[in-house]
């Protein structure tokens, strides 16, 4: 590091005084500039300001550091050196531009001024040089505007009354002054309207600021200057900050930097590039140019951007030229900076440059933005250019990269254009259109006859799961992100919005009102579950298809090689655990019994069960459900092959399966021959003020022996079938919501008992564990005891969120918004677990397990697991899987390797 | 120790080889004779076989040590040539008593043969040693049922179908021989009588057990200690030690004695007596004792027993001669011996005595049961008379002694007679007797009548309050300990007997159906709370006074030295405040705020805060709360003037409020100027599944900040005005439910603000503290964060229960009996803190809560706050005080002084 003596760092004519490592100091955009220009790029000399000035700055009540002045003047003097040119000079005036730049972007916080160093004094002498009068009076109005609003408006600490602003002032007169020339856009205004409305800028400044214009290069300058640091305590900067966590002590650097045009005739030109395309990976250049033009013309859009080359011509730019074929020489030029950009940063880059009479600058460069396509196949092929290695290629992907892959999605470019009904939480990925229907009976006849539909509900429940499953995409007006419809749909990798308060439903009438707008059932709309967003209407969506992408596979590839951690998921149906392996799940991590029970031929036999007086009739009840669940594990289990699958025994309250209203309960009675009164009372006698912590989980089991019993004769006799085909199976049978070892036990010994009965009755070996979740805080304190029964753990921190903070995931709709905003919470840790919290109970579960069973194998299969912060955190206390549901599993595979990578990072640092 | 060769400790004459100490090797029967022995007290001579004999026997598959058959006949010798009499001999025969004799007293478990060495060859002996043919055919045939019971049949194993036990077959001949001699007594039967069935008894247990009855001294003897050792592995014996948690290992000892006895003439007698009187504890010798009798005939009751002296004469026994009338020189002799066993015991003790022609026999001391006035009494004077020091004064005393000074009791002697209508769970000690009621409203209105009522209820509600609050005691058919009813009634030191699931009420008919039996509305009822019994009829009650009891207040005095931990009280009105001071609370741990909103001025303003729609509305309708809230808080203030005193924010989930009907919500809506069906709506938003977990606690403060504000200005003023009236008020404000340090800072803000403002409106300055509860997981996982905010911890272990365990209180009716007949859990973690996982979290608050902060006060205000097992661990991990409702404050002073007491005991060793 420089000595912090120093305040002012120069660059220009290929040496710098700077490197892009201190971005500390320099501020990116610094550092960046210096580094190019020490390639020998060339860059516009300039210098900068440290963030250490800015420091200082705030400290010493808005005094700079003696010595600044001198050091700046003596910049000043080498960049005049370099450019032929002088600040403030009749013949050949210096412009100069005033930039902020922090370690880290923040873009559009801060504030820049451009032009300056134009004054009345040096405007002919830049009319003489640009032969350009309109040119130079255009920048001189544009000085004034950016000036007096940011330096003498807004750093002066004054706040003008609503559309008061100088700036809106300013553009008034501008706007007079095109409607007396009959005129529409800017550029109809010609140079001798430009230097008119100049000299009305000035007055109105002077009117209502109650200073003129500067009229001296230099206190323009110090002006500039004095506003960029300003800016860095400015509000937006402010809440910027708190926002994304950025200490107010890091400061801003300011850029000083000789002004270049592109917009002074024919032989100059601005353009912006990528080294590689951003929006496919391919390794091409890729740009656009403007001959004649100012850098914010390119974007602007009032004139179509030029192909940077011939391979970038398409559609709209096809008859353009290119700069390959205008200015051939200069694109060769800027080809050789690309590459040599492109190597020496080991990424590709953004760049912006700008052609001054022929001669060619680099005004900007940096790390392009990219979809996530595009991230993959250049990380992929920049391992193979050995650019990087394959580890890098790894942890250049992030997880929502992969997410565009793995999900079809609205076309972009449709998007932007689309009418926005209502947010909600994004609850499944990708997106969805369909047509509105607000049942799940209508939803499964609607699709049957082939119609696209979108199931629209208040809040779904396991009786609308077949509507859930039929539909394109989930919409919900309430719940949270690990709402039913949220685990659901993302088990599916179905998109889903939930949690759309905006939304009114009413069933009878089958309208929906948002936000004053009536839609019917039947009415399209389209869902960007990624984003949480409902648009009216049909967008088109691009399909997804990850196994056809060899630069997905290929990454993958290196990505399993480097985790430490294993793979599983979740998944309670045979398609499901099928679809999961495909995306390289390694075993069933969770496998949800309860969802079995609500196919209409079963539910009626664990009603009987329910409602049943005597242990016997209970049990009979119970071993109807036999033969279904047996085929269920076998599907399941053939399905995962060769692979361990963990079943979990029942878990939900048993009042979840008699959610009746009054017919259905006269219906049911008959069915099983009690009166209805008798039938509503048991039914009653269920409920329960708090179901999340009443009757279920392991308490079932252990006062309804028989229902463990059932569940594990039906693993073990479908994996006995199994077996007997020849085929290789490994049931892992996982006990629900264990706080004692005697809970355990008293489970453990019924499954035991009927594996050693079942392999006896069907004369077969298997191999099985028997292990329990922990998901309840004081499993995690006795995990000690608990290990000594147990051969596996699974932490269910879905619930062990629940329990270690007291919050109900139905219900904390009514705070958590609140928490999050005042930032009583950094997230929803249902979404990303609390590792300070939550973390500390799961770190002393697997060392207090591990330390009575040092082999213990330790999982989650909570909905963290397909979380990759989470998964960091997982990798860290050392545990030996992740399960998630099947869409999250490239997710996990690709968070596991990059954990695995930075951890190896660190140690070796 | 002895040597453990030894397997035999004789005893007689004033020389004993054993100890009292001894218990282990000889049990308590056996180490006390032997103590009784060596203290020169007359004890029938004897020996004890060892338990280690018993451990022996059953590891050596049932066989004795070589040797002890020796050693026992040597052992008898002695015990002959002190009697002057010979067993098995014809003319002196000598009979010998054979019982059992544990380490730790098992009433009834085990068996015991008398009158051993009784055969046709003694008996002519015997009856001319006693000119007692009638005793001696009696004993003759006693110990022929007995040994056939014990010895021929239970301890060979044989188990006999439903009414053959041989047992059974003897008593129908006995039967048989009345019926034949036209009498209805055993005592009608003459020798002659007894005699002849004597022949027949032999002849049925040949016929039926397939052998004779042994004739052989020896062989009965040997056989009466091989049947109390087999009676340890009795099923009896079993199933009491898994209840009790005696280990099997440790054996039963065999006691073998000289029998002596009491019913051979006028010069004979038998008694039992207490040294001190068991009912009142008052210093006087009390038992009673017929003359020419045997120890059952005491306890029989078919002769009434007569006064052991004249002061213990009373009422129906009045007329009888006492013995120390009858027999003033064995009466003083007795008294000598009362006192010596006294002091050397150092304890009141249980005796029973036999008076054989004139010579007084001891065959038993222990320590007597008493009531717990008189454990009160004793425990007090024997200190004083420097028996006991106050330590142990202190430790003799157990919680529930003092229950009964605190609580009417229902009047013993008619308990017992009383129908017993249905058990519950003993919610509320103390007993009550009324008139069933089955609504609030009609137990209001039949008490202004005057007249005692019961409120029956299948649960209560806040909205009950005011009819539980006029009942002499509460009653439901469900919840468990920790319901609404049973803290309401415990806070109250209101009998309640809840979760009473006999009942089946019927509001509609006003009827309640238990066990088929129907009582109606306006049936007296009597409720036993702190065994949770329910009785039919008015019993008799005896009033609770403890204030007048001296020895209670000099024993407190005691205790309040010894104790560390300080004892505060939850209570929420000016009155409970009051009532727990009497009861030497130190200051209020924990008053509740929402017991207050409930009143109906209130309600409809916190029913009108709930459903504002703006910010500005809901403010307004807060602080209509606010002068309501300021008079509470200060009536409740200057009731503990100079104590501080705990308030906590409002707690509880806000659709408590809003519990209405249809007819209700319109009435409402109509208040509030709003429309039914928007107030439907809006209250059906408030629903939460597991409120719990829900919006609730600080969560409320922070998303409705007013609601604290008001809340901390209610509190503060109402300080501000008892300051100016020169009273001392240390008010502790108390965030509830906090997870997470920013919600404590979050609402920490918000009071300290309004503290500053008061006290700056006011012009008065008061101390005052911010603390919070420590309730969930996370807060105790954090405790060090949270404590750099908290000035106080206060551990709320009944939703940490909750939250650690997965329990809620109100569902666990449906599971937990099943999880403490299965030993699953040792007890009720509501009731008696779960120190092996709760526990943790709170150790664990403890330590990293003092780690930040190390003067940081921690108390506990759960319902545990009141439980002595529970106390003995919150002194143990550094609490500082704990505070539970008033009727527990005596309790909680007693078990903090034990905990101490023990710990030093512990420290010194």
């Amino acid at each position: 590091m420089a000595s912090s003596r120093r305040n002012v760092y120069f660059f220009g004519a290929g040496k710098a005084d700077g490197r892009a490592e201190w971005k500390d100091l320099l501020g990116g955009k610094g550092a960046n500039l210096a580094e190019m220009t020490n390639l020998g790029i060339p860059v516009p000399p300039g210098f900068t300001i440290t963030t250490e000035v800015c420091t200082a700055y705030y400290k010493n009540r808005k005094r700079y550091p003696s010595g600044l002045r001198e050091e700046v003047r003596k910049a000043m003097a080498r960049v005049e050196k370099i450019m032929g040119l002088r600040f403030g000079d009749i013949e050949k005036p210096l412009l100069v531009s005033v930039r902020s730049g922090a370690r880290q972007s923040m873009p559009g916080m801060m504030e820049t001024v451009l032009n300056v160093g134009l004054t009345t004094k040096t405007i002919p002498g830049l009319i003489a040089r640009t032969h350009n009068a309109r040119f130079v009076y255009d920048a001189y109005r544009r000085l004034i505007m950016m000036y007096s609003d940011v330096v003498m408006e807004k750093a002066a600490g004054i706040e003008p009354p609503e559309g008061r602003a100088i700036r809106h002032l300013l553009e008034r007169e501008m706007d007079r002054m095109k409607e007396a020339r009959g005129v529409k856009d800017d550029v109809d205004l010609d140079a001798d309207d430009l230097k008119e409305l100049s000299e009305v800028f000035k007055k109105t400044v002077k009117k209502v600021l109650g200073k003129p214009f500067p009229d001296d290069p230099y206190e323009q300058l110090w002006g500039g200057i004095g506003a960029v640091f300003q800016s860095w305590n400015g509000k937006r900067a402010i809440a910027y900050r708190r926002i994304e966590g950025i200490p107010e002590e890091w400061g801003t650097a300011v850029n000083v930097q000789a002004m270049v045009f592109g917009n002074t005739g024919d032989r100059s030109a601005t353009g912006v590039a990528f080294t590689r395309n951003p929006a496919t990976g391919e390794k091409a250049f890729y740009g656009e140019w403007l001959p004649n033009a100012q850098g914010e013309d390119v974007v602007a859009g009032i004139r179509t951007p030029r192909p940077l080359n011939k391979k970038g011509k398409r559609g709209e730019n096809r008859h353009l030229r290119s700069l390959e074929e205008e200015m051939p020489k200069i694109y060769r030029q800027l080809d050789g900076i690309r590459r040599k950009l492109e190597a020496h940063y080991r990424d590709m880059q953004d760049i912006e440059f700008t052609i001054e009479d022929g001669r060619l600058w680099m005004l900007q460069t940096r790390t392009g933005k990219r979809t996530g396509v595009a991230t993959i196949r250049m990380a992929v092929e920049m391992a193979k250019e050995r650019l990087i290695n394959q580890k890098e290629a790894v942890m250049r992907v992030k997880p929502d990269h992969l997410d565009e892959l793995l999900h079809p999605m609205i076309d972009a470019s449709k998007e932007k254009k689309a009418v926005l009904l209502a947010k909600g939480l994004p609850a499944g990925p990708g997106a969805g259109a369909g047509q509105i229907v607000l049942t799940a009976d209508r939803a499964e006849r609607w699709a049957e006859k082939g119609k696209r539909v979108i199931l629209v509900r208040n809040e779904t429940s396991p009786e609308d799961v077949h509507g859930m499953h039929v539909a394109e995409a989930i919409l919900t007006a309430k719940g949270g992100m690990t709402s039913h419809a949220a685990l659901v749909a993302r088990g599916w990798g179905k998109c889903c919005v939930v949690g759309c308060g905006a939304l009114t439903i009413d069933e009878k009438t089958r309208r929906i009102v948002v936000d004053g707008k009536v839609l019917k059932e039947g009415d399209w709309i389209t869902l960007n579950g990624t984003r949480g967003h409902v648009y009216e209407g049909s967008l088109p969506l691009l399909p997804a298809d990850p196994a056809k992408n060899p630069y997905y596979r290929e990454l993958m590839r290196w990505a399993d090689r480097e985790r430490r951690l294993g793979i599983r998921t979740n998944a309670d149906r045979p398609e499901d655990a099928a679809a999961a392996r495909g995306f390289g799940a390694e075993g069933i991590g969770l496998c949800r019994t309860e969802h079995m029970f609500f196919d209409p031929q079963r539910i009626t036999a664990i009603r009987e069960m329910i409602v049943a007086d005597t242990a016997e009739d209970r049990r009979r009840a119970i071993m109807k459900l036999l033969p279904f669940q047996r085929k269920d594990f076998q599907g399941i289990m053939a399905a995962m092959e060769g692979l361990p699958v963990t079943i979990r025994l029942l878990d939900p309250p048993l009042h979840e399966f008699v959610n009746l209203d009054k017919k259905q309960i006269k219906d049911l009675a008959k069915e099983l021959g009690t009166s209805p009164k008798l039938l509503e009372a048991r039914i009653a006698q269920l409920h329960e003020l708090n179901p999340m912590l009443g009757h279920r989980g392991c308490r079932l089991g252990i006062t309804y022996p028989e229902l463990s019993e059932m569940q594990a004769r039906a693993i073990f006799q479908a994996a006995a079938a199994l077996t007997k085909k020849g085929k290789k199976v490994f049931p892992e049978v996982m006990i629900p919501l264990v706080g004692t070892a005697e809970e355990l036990l008293n489970q453990k010994e019924i499954v035991a008992r009927v594996a050693k009965e079942v392999q006896k009755e069907t004369g077969t070996r298997f191999p099985y564990l028997i292990g329990t979740m922990i998901e309840i805080p004081r499993a995690c304190l006795v995990a000690d005891e608990i290990a000594k029964e147990a051969e596996f753990f699974s932490f269910g921190t879905n619930d062990l969120t629940q329990t270690t903070f007291g919050f109900s995931r139905d219900d904390i709709g009514s705070f958590l918004p609140d928490y999050l905003a005042k930032g009583i919470l950094p997230n929803d840790p249902f979404q990303s677990l609390d590792t300070g919290g939550v973390g500390v109970l799961v770190e002393m579960g697997v060392r207090k397990g591990r330390k009575s069973r040092p082999k213990l194998k330790v999982g989650i299969c909570g909905e963290h697991g397909g979380d990759p912060k989470s998964i960091a955190f997982f990798h860290s206390v050392g545990l030996n899987y992740v399960s998630c549901s099947p869409y999250r599993v490239p997710i996990a595979r690709l968070a596991a390797a990059q954990a695995a990578i930075a951890e190896n990072g660190k140690k070796k640092r």
